[in-house]
């Protein structure tokens, strides 16, 4: 499994409604609104790398009022 | 509960065990080393945001061999 | 309490009136026009951390002409 | 009376007492650590302008572990 | 009296006739066309800081062809 | 005559004298500590551009403490 | 040979075919959407240095939705 | 003779022949397409500096497709 | 299989062998020195994406000289 | 024949002979001091892009004060 972080940057007129609409996207497992240069952060689980492509850039990037986005990686993951 | 993201940078000779280290910090979620202009990337949960500014300068500032910090808040966070 | 500095950039047109209208919002404690790369400051302080996503987004971000905003939430505030 | 933002760096070690020192100098009326790329504010009040040279670069940039200061004067402030 | 520097970025089209226009706003006392970054520099000196307010966003902002302003005000002056 | 503005940063421990050395040198009209990212500017007037290159990285830059300059050469200058 | 590292940024909407249209430029050898700040990415082989001001600037330039290249020249290229 | 660099960026549409036109300017000694974050570049020589505001903003600004220029004014030039 | 693309800005006293040594890591492809801002361009190739965190904080990144690196993975690649 | 600008920047203490040492050196054709961000500007004109790796980094690069270089190749060079 690949975890990203994907940071989204919105129109004005987007904002009251486009924290739901995030979350709601297959594999994104949690959306939040943030302070700050971006205005929110997806946290992304995907069975593999190459469904990062249409995850970001098609469902996330598709979104109403999207703006930009920035995509890290996450290579592996620690847990407590 | 309050929510932050926490993008951290550290030294190069700090690399290959600070990912275990960050996760091992109390009130740290999950710990990831990211692809792009930061090294790791740790997801928060606190009970209050009050509790952010020493786990944030106390306890991760003070893992050996971080550089910088840069904290993203949760003002609000959704899931589906 | 949390106490958050929000910094505003504004259309020229609409800088005339905006300190005024930036001040009455509620939970705007302070609004100020400013010398270099921002044009307003509001010192923002509400009961809890998630009524900032509202106030950020929604009132300040509503306020004809702004073009963005970057919020800086407090972690912990000292007076002497 | 002019009132002046002052954005603050400090190194990792100074942090854990770096807000009761800032919010001791006199001029500052309110001290805080933020979240994002500045690790603490300052929200300074001062009879004049000219006082600001010697209360940023003087007293506030000779705190021990200060590592940067970038300060935004109030042109005029607005209070509901 | 308050000296300030005043960068302005300015449409293309208003280039030809901009420096002139500049310096004929009271309390700009020298205009100049600049290498770099910046467009046009103004050194304005005014009787208080709150003056600034108003010539830098409502008389200078309101220059036809001006893109943005930064301004850096002086918090003390030294001649020889 | 050529006119340039130079921006300059300065060590925390030569911040105090700065401003009255950098006033002393010979072509520079006015010096100021500003707000900001930058800690001085120095308005700089010479006989001919070629006296520039060392006016800045000779005498300004020689001064004790100096971390950084940045000049914009006037192309023309405007006064009313 | 002169190899060439071209970076590109697309319009959302020329996402979903970007990859394909970019791979299919001659001179191309392999494409791909990236993490981080750009889309995307494409390996560059030209016989001279001089064909890649028009493979740049006409060919992939010229694709629907390019919004911005960036192109870093090889000096030299290390195989083991 | 003040010799000065001027970078340049243009629309896409306007980049098969601003090179040539940018080359026919007076002042221009020679403009090159170059790889990176600029588009074109131009080595300008003219026999004063006041001679370059109107050459940089008027003459090369105003040719069609400019977006952006940032001239870096040579102090002194030495060959061997 | 994963692509990734990394940046890597060594120190002046390791560039003349830099290429050499990057080239011979396990997994880099194929190494370049570039012009622009980043001094080497690795194009790397691994079985999986948790590959890379070993592969670049710890293969690259421990190669002597090394400043900082930047990766960009690959989600999808194209070839015609 | 590649034609390529050197951006350089330069410690304070080498400034004073740089423009004669960067002119010096073979394949640089013409060397100055400049307003700006960078302190010199070196026009270099070599043979084959294959000579830029060693000129800058090797050559330019192991000139003494140096602290960083930019090269910007140019594709394609216009005269009138």
């Amino acid at each position: 499994m690949t975890t990203a972080i994907v940071l989204v940057d919105v129109e004005r007129t987007a904002m009251p409604h486009f924290g739901e609409e995030l979350a709601a996207v297959e594999g994104v497992a949690e959306a939040m609104s943030v302070s700050g240069e971006w205005d929110f952060v997806a946290i992304v689980r995907v069975e593999e790398t190459g469904r990062l492509s249409n995850l970001v850039s098609g469902e996330i990037g598709g979104l109403p009022g999207v703006l930009r986005t920035h995509t890290m990686v996450a290579f592996e993951t620690f847990t407590d």
